[in-house]
């Protein structure tokens, strides 16, 4: 047996399970039809995702979309797709850029999504309308074993943390993975090809259309200006290649299943840290209600923006974590130093200014010594604005890029030892020894 | 009395002193006049600087031009002119961009400078043509009251530390003050004139030339495209300006003859030191045998680079000086740290490129945690390269721009106390607390 036909065996559901989902899914399907025939709404019912094309694992999600025509206008249409999930699946509304509706159908997970039924994906009129032709080109370019290497490939991704295009990943898509396997006729096919990219490599099946940036570039080949990858970070890239040589060279369950890292104690992690002797500092915020993914877009941006300021004040950030438990989102910095230095310099204004007289009145008595000029600038030595990294924080936050929905009021700062003791020990522990999933 | 009429009662010589000085000039100037003629030279004989304009202070130097025909080819200019120095007053040869000797005359410290006599000041043909055009100038727009202003505008300038331009000084030429002096009607009047100036000041008398750019542009009567501040650094502009403010506020002597600073003991430098909290490290270099001018240039120069380097390696300057001693030239920068942080950030190579295997192969069991991708780049956190600012310096003075001809094996490198212990007491009392000269 090979690692991969092992994996699979794990991974893919039994004839039973099989027959078992197709089953509810096409009663899920019957139902729906019946649904919109009763009420006299011309509109198809069909399924995309991993169901839709053959490529689900055990206890996959069920996407069942409603095509309505062209000509229904979109208010509309959004009413009467939230209507039909809410009475077929007593769905609730979700909040993404497009409407649909998340609920259960015979036990089985299921979102209910409309869109409008069209000619070609090139002019799509709402975000999903493109969906249905993806499934399409999956399912006319797929065979039984395609299917299996597929399954594989999603089970990798997520195993080394590149699968799913949210902001906490910035990895790759379902859909983007099936195209991966299919250009490269298999599971080893696209790790092998991957093995050789460079930064913005470009990919596509039959026809490329006009020349696209981004860190990898797969063209859609139901809508050739499209870069399926757009999502993929040049970090996740990076990992997701790294991942392909690591596991070309010695294929191990690991990449599919990591392993949880074996968690150090509070006492461990301090003493970890006394032997590194640098700064620490950490952010919590209250979490805003929003939904996770705009929730860790705004974590991103505020670990940057703090990140950012961290640096201009001198603090030296060596690396950043984010986590977050129920209550609150937190960002740990761990930093070259966590006490300003006594003394830094300040900067006057230019000395044929007309209030460099009132800057040299202000500091005529200056302890640290008098004012003096450089560059045409008055400067004077003195104690620096904030004692160390947690001060400037609480100081600086609101000016420092911190994500709209985060409150700064509710921000709790804390510095050294404190961190240590508050924080979720895996993220201290992946904040002083960063390993890959696959390493744990 | 006013203390400018008091100054000037101390710096301008009796009436007897001034005859015995002219005189002397008088019997210097004969003796080359028969010196040129028992040769056959056709050269004129003058005396340009302040006994040619009649605004020399007690023991002034003697210029004493002699100017030959411009038919004389540059070669015979300068043998005669350095064979004329070394008849006439024993001088020996001074290595400037034009040659000249500097000897003795009847216990007078005279140069005597070969040039060309021409028709005007805008073509000329060596560096000094153009002075004898300056004293022309300055001889008519001058009377005794203006001559008397000069005088104390030189004695403010050399007071302030403003005169001179010369590298260490990078300031006011002799012949700008006279120029000042003649454009304001006087030294009160220049000095309230420069209170108002802002940095890239334009001034000139009668016509102005095509407009040239510097921190100060003064331009030269007698030549009028050329700027005679041209020497005046900005933080000189900036020091001669607020001085002006401060003496029209609150006039006093020391502005001319500024009192010497109180110097420190060394328990006491220590004592202020340890209060500081900051970082102190020194760069000595063997005097090598080159005129002043070219020493001081290139201390500037490696001031700035190693400056830069100790920014870059992230131990904050505050504030340096420089000095020397007989044998050696020192420069000492007080930082925010001595110390390097425990861990640093160690970049890597992109993660596509074919050594990254190498990067991670070398890192693979570092004791400080696993490498890591940060946009694109494989990242290591480390100890750092240098403990300290010393050893920094060691390691990384050849090519931080050190002067060409420092020479880097003769370097001294000192931290901390050892900087107390062996520099210059005034320089470290001037590092920790720069005073203006007319403040001590």
């Amino acid at each position: 047996m090979t690692i991969e036909s092992d994996v699979l065996s794990e991974i893919k559901p039994t004839p039973e399970e099989s027959a078992e989902i197709l089953a509810k899914a096409r009663r899920l399907q019957e139902a729906a039809e019946r649904y919109l025939s009763e009420r006299n709404i011309k509109a198809k019912v069909r399924f995309v995702g991993s169901v839709g094309k053959g490529t689900f694992l055990r206890n996959p999600d069920i996407d069942l979309f409603i095509l309505y025509s062209p000509k229904i206008p979109r208010p509309e249409l959004e009413r009467l797709g939230l209507q039909a999930g809410k009475d077929l699946i007593g769905g609730i509304k979700m909040y993404a850029e497009h409407p649909y509706t998340s609920g259960k159908f015979e036990g089985l997970d299921v979102d209910l999504v409309p869109c409008y039924e069209l000619e070609s994906a090139e002019h799509i009129l709402t975000a999903v309308d493109r969906t249905p032709f993806h499934a399409d080109f999956v399912l006319s370019h797929s065979d039984d074993r395609i299917k299996d290497e597929i399954r594989l490939m999603k089970c990798f991704m997520k195993g080394i943390g590149t699968y799913g295009a949210e902001p906490d990943v910035r990895g790759f898509t379902g859909y983007l993975c099936e195209l991966l396997v299919i250009r490269y006729g298999g599971f080893i096919g696209a790790l092998k090809a991957a093995a050789d990219w460079k930064k913005g490599a470009q990919i596509w099946i039959g026809n490329r259309g006009k020349p696209l940036k981004g860190a990898l570039v797969f063209y859609d080949p139901v809508d050739p200006n499209r870069n399926v990858a757009s999502a993929v970070h040049e970090d996740t890239l990076c990992k997701y290649i790294h991942a392909c040589k690591c596991y070309l060279r010695s294929p191990d369950r690991r990449f599919f299943f990591p392993e949880l890292r074996k968690l150090p104690s509070r006492d461990e992690l301090a003493d970890t840290w006394s032997k590194r002797g640098t700064g620490l500092v950490s952010v919590s915020f209250v979490k805003p209600d929003i939904i996770p993914e705009n929730l860790h877009a705004q974590m991103w941006k505020t670990q940057y923006g703090i990140g950012k300021k961290l640096n201009e004040y001198g603090f030296g950030v060596l690396r950043a974590e984010h986590c977050e438990d129920e209550k609150e989102a937190h960002i740990v910095f761990e930093l070259e130093r966590f006490e300003s230095p006594k003394l830094v310099i300040h900067k006057g204004p230019p000395a044929y200014v007309e209030n460099a007289e009132s800057f040299l009145e202000k500091w005529k008595d200056n302890p640290d010594g008098a004012p003096y000029l450089d560059d045409g600038f008055w400067m004077v030595v003195c104690p620096p604005q904030f004692p160390d990294a947690a001060s400037m924080i609480v100081k600086e936050a609101h000016h420092s890029g911190v994500g709209r929905e985060l409150s700064v009021e509710s921000m709790t700062v804390r510095g050294q030892k404190d961190v240590i003791d508050s924080m979720d020990p895996s993220v201290l522990a992946q904040l002083f020894d960063p390993k890959m999933p696959w390493e744990n």
